[in-house]
């Protein structure tokens, strides 16, 4: 069965924000599954700040996707081919296959996915990459405490929002950075946040430091840049800070900017310690198994925003990212 | 019996390096020892990178000196007269006396020193609160392993030229970073380290990957700035570095500058935490006693640099700290 790929290449590495001409679109004849291999068609792809990482060039926490590359991105799809024995015709997998409409696999990093539990969307978001990212970082990493103040930067985003909620649910008292009021209004009303912080609508230390006068213990930053700043800024004694994105750095054109007042982790006797959640991949059952049971339970809400429109949307959609389009996680429908 | 004592004040907070006329020289009748107090004469001071961040406004880990204050300093002295049922005239002592001839105590957070187990510049650097920062640095926040690469900065200043040896001593391999070819001659020929890096002579972070292309395991830094950029460039997966001093930036007259790569810390999974001796007053006890051990032993050489003169050469003597003029612990003579 010969079927009409259309994929998304990486044309250039981009300066900023990423521009049409950075993207190759190109249809040519689905690739058949070889030996051992299957053939997925996607149905969603999962957008994240941290592709806009993997444009650049150089040294990462993953090798970056390189020019003429198709690019990478977690997706789920059914299985429509298979010569895997472990794989059937008619799964639902999730895995990165890249911006394109058919892949095909060897099942290497691919999990069977059970959509009876919760649809794709949310396999993507909460029960994906960036709800286990939320869950590690808190737990693992910022080995947040009843009665804590924890921060989320990026707050309405798809790591973000799972955060705040689970430090909701371990009793943490919970601020969220945001921008706009919309966003803030959906963290405070529909997902449970203590507070919420609208970069936009002024400056974040003043505000943090009247909604923690007693500081921040945990901080989860997703955004860096100024962002990051004002947190160092409010630390409380022995504060632990996890960095799990830079989003504002990303689209730098100049060389990114460290925090001025870093010096604040020794004023405050307070760690900051990179996470890469890929460490975590044997334990993402674990970490499934507890957040599905709070979706079940009722405590953890799922937010997604989902596009419609196909892959020719790919690019326009990823921007939303940086420009603040979307609450919650952001997914495209193929 | 009236003494002619001889103070510096705080005149101005200093732009950049401190001015002669940031400071006030004053001499007046010493204050007498009251109720409970005794009076010390001071024969040795302590000067210390971080006085310099005394002196500037704002938060950080200890009150800044106030305009018109005794400039704050750690001294040792003999007692000439007591009130004090603990304390007697004769005794050696060590404390936050400040930068003057004669100091009033009530002996809160003054020690008591045994001269017979080393000379007073000694207990001041090695088995002070040089040595001590340097030892809970690497053993307590840095968790150093043997055969890690433990990497200093400020090699050859008091706390740096101590910490290469602790580690050297703890089976790591270690190198050092300290300006010119002499400071490095003396890390590596004088005191044990395995190599040491110039960096008046080039890029640190060639060098550096070069002297351990396995990366860094143990940063301790007491430098900040391109150092600390460098450093992180290089770290090994796991990697912790502690966040000792800035010394590049204390004399900044701009906004200090955050390390830009910071989020190589994601990338090696590593961790940079700030951390104050002064937390580990209570375990002081066990620091000394086993540098004391390996001086005895002949494993840690004690290393000071000695300035005769008087209390008339604080201003200047003070100034050698950040011109790279000392190689070991800077103790100026009265």
């Amino acid at each position: 069965m010969t079927l009409a790929n259309a994929q998304y290449l990486l044309a250039a590495r981009p300066v900023g924000l990423p521009k049409p001409s950075d993207w190759e679109y190109r249809e040519e004849p689905a690739a058949e599954a070889g030996e051992g291999q299957f053939r997925v068609q996607l149905d969603y792809l999962s957008l994240d700040p941290a592709m806009r990482s993997w444009m650049n060039a150089g040294r990462s926490y993953v090798p970056p996707v390189e020019i003429g590359e198709v690019m990478r991105a977690q997706g789920i799809g059914h299985i429509i081919d298979s010569n895997h024995p472990k794989f059937e015709v008619g799964d639902t997998v999730s895995g990165a296959f890249g911006v394109q409409r058919y892949a095909v696999s060897d099942g290497k990093g691919v999990q069977q996915i059970d959509t009876s539990l919760a649809p794709a969307p949310v396999q993507l978001g909460v029960l994906g990459i960036s709800g286990i990212t939320a869950y590690f970082g808190l737990m693992d990493v910022g080995k947040i405490k009843e009665g804590e103040t924890v921060v989320v930067s990026a707050a309405a985003g798809s790591v973000g929002n799972v955060a705040g909620q689970i430090a909701k649910i371990k009793g943490c008292r919970t601020i969220g950075i945001a921008g706009g009021a919309e966003k803030c209004r959906v963290l405070v009303e529909e997902l449970g946040f203590d507070a919420a912080i609208d970069y936009k609508a002024g400056d974040v230390r003043k505000q943090l430091r009247s909604l923690a006068p007693d500081g921040v213990d945990v901080f989860l930053d997703n955004v860096g840049g100024e962002i990051l700043e004002a947190v160092l800024a409010c630390l409380a004694r022995g504060a632990r800070v996890v960095l799990s994105g830079a989003v504002s750095q990303y689209n730098s054109a100049e060389r990114p900017k460290g925090p001025a007042n870093y010096m604040q982790l020794l004023v405050a006797r307070a760690s900051m310690t990179g996470f890469v959640v890929f460490d975590y991949v044997k334990r993402y059952p674990e970490a499934i198994a507890e957040l599905s049971g709070w979706i079940g339970s009722g405590q953890l809400k799922s937010r997604e925003h989902v596009v419609e429109g196909g892959i020719e949307k790919f690019p326009e959609t990823l921007l939303q990212l940086f420009t603040g389009g979307n609450t919650g996680k952001l997914v495209l429908a193929l």
